[in-house]
């Protein structure tokens, strides 16, 4: 097992960057040793499909390589999706990641928001979805969400893609892939069974490699077929193609992120709720977030308070259906944590007393 | 000015390919030296929209940054054009790449074949275009056309546009950049003052980079605008980004290649036309086609033996609209293009003879 003192942190720079939702490590330099951007390796076109690593993949996952493909970021998928499914009115659970919204809007598509509330801590309440599904023809569930950090428990999602099998279930586990137990929750078993689930992940945010683009789908051989036709030939580049071989023998790297998100998430979380001022919400997640309910603070003040102690945090009000009292930060190295803590600690500890 | 001798050959295996529209020369080392893979440059997510790195093209380009765009390679515009702009019926000049068709089609759109005959030297008969179009709200023509290796000229191009307000016309210009008086002969200065012509370019061939996936687009601000609206954001990874200003710095690589496939395309098609037994057409790109006119030869001897000799064409029938007895392959080394000369030599020679 790889250990945690040779992972390298994330940020690099002096700013430390809490708004992304990577894991706190880089990933490992003798990982990508052997992929060389030269004239020679830069010449080779990708393979049109991603033949092989599709089958790697898929193997990795323990599925038929009929039930996955490969994609330019899951982003590639997210706009690709509703242009080729055409969903009449899609059910989107709210607040949360920015991409489906406007994949699903610029295809002139209806989207009714199932808006997952703060006061019930971001709770899903399954009776109220079914209310709001009944007149859909698609729900897209990020799972967990981005930014609540909250997770829909696999058995009440099964039930709903078992009850409504004529409605498609666009989920994204990209942050499932944090989770210790990730091959007993995620939904990639059932998709590859069912003709109404399509689940989608990026391998971005779990290994920390935003630049180079991949992501992946799982679902019936009927719907990634059809998916794969309608697929740009070439859209994954070559060294994204030659990474993932790479990601997946580094299961120390990824055991030790899992490991120490879990239990650096609680300790962070804990010390979070010690700060009066703000309401923090159980994280299931590599993020927390929190509200700030100190009326006296304006929103502004802290994130310029957090900037000039050059840390970066996601402000609430980038997403729609979120106020700008919202603060969303993802779990970096311990020495980070505790600077945020810190800095979280020393501003509401002195607005409580302002005027 | 980079000498020839420092210039690497693009074929570095056993096998020497002519399949591949590339040039003769790798893409220089020194200008890939600052592009490296590694944990933190991987974790840089790519600009959304590719923001500065399109200022840097325009600049290049001698354009406005709101008439262009880059791509994830050429290929994503190709299959994203015809989804946005819904044409009704395309005329197609054929035999030509099949991305286009094939884009065109997926999105259930009207194609109508404009067949450049062979027997007329692939020539473009402006006058059937026009009888062509006529019933038609879209052109699309790859300028020099791959694999026929023929150009039309600018003038005509820019008549039949301004002749056809109401109809637009996709440009692919990709082998134009092989040309030495590409300033002169590019549509992309008329694409950014009218509203019916989109410029289309792949950075593929002429910098022998198909790994990495970069490609542009020029048009009118409303046309680049509408296309950037329906692109994905993130489809261009972080090292094309990157990677962009050094092909621009690459000023040496490209003139030598540009020279030097001006004169030795001339050299190889003066050569070929002395051999017995096949129809050479005079090329304008840096690829040529032939015909194997001898009726003794299946075209798959041809191709059998060179395959033992390790040499790689491209088959005519992977063309639709093309048949298997046509043969092209792209200027390479002089050592490389003697080699396949000479073999081409012997094979015609012996089958002359034959029975």
């Amino acid at each position: 097992m790889v250990q945690r003192n040779k992972l390298i942190g994330i940020n690099s720079s002096k700013i430390i960057d809490f708004s992304v939702n990577y894991g706190p490590f880089r990933f490992p330099r003798k990982f990508l040793k052997d992929i060389k951007i030269n004239g020679e390796t830069i010449a080779n076109y990708p393979k049109p499909n991603s033949e092989e690593t599709t089958s790697l993949l898929a193997k990795y996952l323990g599925i038929e390589k009929e039930n996955t493909l490969i994609s330019n970021g899951s982003s590639e998928l997210f706009f690709l999706i509703p242009k080729i499914f055409k969903f009449k009115k899609t059910v989107l659970l709210e607040p949360t990641f920015w991409e489906y919204g406007e994949a699903l809007r610029r295809n002139n598509l209806k989207v009714d928001s199932f808006i997952l509330e703060s006061k019930d801590n971001f709770k899903f309440d399954r009776d109220k979805f079914i209310r709001a599904i009944q007149n859909a023809d698609c729900a897209y569930i990020c799972n967990p969400n981005n930014p609540t950090s909250t997770l829909i428990e696999r058995d009440i999602l099964i039930s709903l893609i078992s009850q409504f099998k004529d409605k498609i279930f666009v989920v994204d586990e990209t942050y499932l892939l944090f989770l210790k137990n990730y091959n007993k929750l995620t939904l990639n078993d059932l998709s590859t069974k069912v003709n109404n689930l399509i689940v989608i992940s990026s391998l971005s945010k779990i290994f920390s490699i935003g630049g180079i683009r991949l992501g992946f789908c799982v679902s019936s051989r009927k719907n990634i077929s059809l998916i794969k036709k309608n697929m740009n030939p070439y859209s994954v580049n070559v060294f994204a193609q030659k990474l993932l071989p790479n990601l997946i023998k580094a299961k120390g790297y990824l055991s030790e992120t899992k490991n120490f998100v879990a239990k650096e998430k609680l300790r962070v979380y804990e010390n979070l709720t010690k700060i009066n001022g703000i309401k923090t919400f159980e994280p299931k997640a590599n993020f927390i977030i929190f509200k700030i309910i100190n009326q006296r603070v304006a929103p502004d003040e802290l994130f310029n308070y957090l900037n000039k102690a050059l840390i970066k945090v996601r402000e609430g009000n980038i997403f729609p259906a979120l106020s700008d009292r919202f603060v969303r930060f993802s779990i970096k190295t311990r020495r980070e944590n505790d600077l945020l803590l810190k800095k979280l600690k020393i501003f509401f500890q002195k607005k409580r007393y302002d005027k």
